[in-house]
């Protein structure tokens, strides 16, 4: 069973936040193009940097995962369900 | 030359805009769940499913693309610039 | 209905078949790479340029297709079916 | 510094080394349909299937390297530059 007590990015906590804000303006910002009747591959452009933006953050969540869970599970001699738990998530993230 | 003289996405316009605030919703919702420590793997869930509906916008704006500015210019024997400018985009897009 | 009687890619063929020779070269290789243990890392790096390949020459095929059958399609007045069935299609492929 | 001396995929060689295979057959099957002058969504379609295939022998492999390496320097105290090296890799696969 895979202990989900805590997370494990504690110290990125506060980059991260400032990047999801970061994205929530692109949205917005893509928002107002199409209000704004903007060129259409204007439009999947600002998209493509949104989801550049979410994978970056996706990317420091799995490190911090695997700094923290994965670390302290491994470190029980309790890897294997950690990994197998990552490796599924990591499935579905590379289907995006 | 790729005349950008206007989008074609006009009538699913609503669509889209609603489509947009729920993904400003979902990353607001992404953000809550750092600031209450959520499960690492959870969050990279959450931004899965923010990629996806991002792809879902791209693909409604790419087709209305086709239907719109790419039929202008193919009807008006000038789809080749169009058509190539198109692919450059779908190569971006194809690599996030 | 779409019609699919013929491919568009004809000028494109031998560039394509090219690529795709090489692709399966890059297959044996990254078997080669397992047959000797080489460093997991590498091996993924590996499948990494084997996507990146494979993207490209789908890259190339829906160049030819808009060029082509779609062209054609919309020429006709019958771009709708031709445009769906593309988008639908790129869907699958943004998705991979 | 990051250990390479030896791989992780051991008893997934056999394994890893059939989906390969199956891959090589892939890339020639869809080589075929190119020179067949088969339906270029068809083609698409085709590569989108080979490219899942090699994203799953990607997670095969990662999912090694996570119990191989990666478990034996965490469990050396040494976890670090395993993590940020894996963390590299997957931000490029992430991409593909």
């Amino acid at each position: 069973m895979v202990r989900r007590t805590s997370s494990s990015y504690g110290q990125d906590k506060v980059a991260i936040a400032r990047r999801l804000r970061k994205m929530e303006g692109q949205v917005r910002g893509i928002a107002q193009m199409i209000e704004d009747d903007r060129y259409c591959l204007d439009v999947v452009q600002q998209i493509d940097a949104l989801s550049a933006a979410a994978r970056e953050v996706s990317l420091i969540v799995l490190e911090d995962h695997l700094r923290g869970c994965v670390t302290d599970a491994i470190k029980d001699n309790d890897g294997d369900a950690a990994i197998k738990e990552m490796v599924t998530v990591l499935g579905k993230a590379l289907r995006q």
